[in-house]
């Protein structure tokens, strides 16, 4: 199937089998379309915690919208970005893009020190706010890859932030959740949206063309 | 090609070949890769305007870092999202849901009014942060239907929004412009990057598992 069709066969699971686990092998492929996105620089200002533990989970599941889904998915995925840009964080990030490609450390500076004058001046928010953007790019690849694999999942906003880092200790590791991904096989018989049809805006109001 | 290998194949693309347009069949399943991205409650609060007049596209230029790029590519992409949430938005929404699925209207008030209660007691800062966030999911997959196509793409933030936003009226329509996406096919000579190994965060620093 193509991306189009694995597009249409994906929804957002509303109840999750608990007996049915996802293969490590599975996960390792979603993890990887997560850290092949794009990003805004290359920076990739985010990291992802994969939760298949069940005392973590069941913490986890304290600040969930839904905590069912929390329960019985098989695994979590948190999207968790940079808590800010730093000049060491843009620096580490160059440097190691350089080293990668035996090209001299500082080939970029130009850009980097544009990249620094800009983030290091901005209000915090600001720079949060850019940096949370660049994880939906990744949350969607996910989405995707997993489908890709008939691999079930629901992209999550719900959820308490402050519950999330403070269980993954997302604070140390200058991390702030973004948004979850819950991975798993659906409850065929609770998930009540699945026989429902998919919506969505149709062409004719969702595209305009110059040509 | 499955879709790591997509996302592999990829890069953000430096310069295009002017003379090498993207048939409106590839651009078509670009823009249905993009309308079948998930967004938070479903209410998919963004349109993408598909800008290939040359005319429009120079105007376009006027306010891009890269005008080159937005002058040779074939098309370009740009993400617009809702410049707000509002009652009537969200109605709108939900009406055209439950009316796709025969389902009485109000079938899901209990959740709307919930997301009113949020949306519209929020400053409109926090909702637009919201909003934006919404488009970079289908901005990824967008690009990944590109990359299934073997047709190449540019993600990009590197414009001015005023200019867009001003270009191509949105502010009439109720948008606000977030990222573009060129779309075309690169000129290998001046593509200086496509040579260069694509460097990603290695797999040990990006993600953590708890099993």
């Amino acid at each position: 199937m193509n991306l189009i069709e694995n597009l249409n066969w994906r929804h957002a699971v509303k109840a999750y089998n608990p007996e049915k686990k996802v293969s490590q092998e599975h996960i390792d492929k979603i993890v990887e379309a997560a850290r092949l996105a794009p990003s805004s620089s290359g920076l990739q200002p985010f990291q992802v915690l994969v939760v298949s533990n069940p005392k973590v989970k069941e913490k986890l599941a304290e600040g969930a919208l839904n905590p069912e889904c929390m329960r019985d998915c098989s695994h979590v995925i948190v999207f968790a970005a940079w808590d800010r840009y730093t000049e060491e964080r843009i620096d580490h990030v160059y440097n190691f893009t350089t080293d990668e490609r035996g090209l001299p450390r500082g080939r970029f500076s130009s850009y980097t020190d544009k990249l620094k004058a800009i983030y290091l001046n901005q209000p915090a928010s600001e720079n949060f706010a850019h940096i949370a953007r660049q994880t939906y790019i990744s949350l969607g690849l996910a989405l995707a890859q997993a489908a890709e694999l008939k691999v079930d999942t629901t992209p999550a906003e719900g959820f308490s932030n402050a519950v999330v880092d403070d269980v993954l200790n997302l604070d140390k590791l200058g991390l702030k959740s973004v948004s979850l991904m819950y991975v798993g096989y659906a409850d065929n018989e609770n998930d009540w949206i699945a026989s429902m049809k998919k919506v969505r805006t149709p062409k004719e109001n969702f595209v305009i063309e110059y040509k």
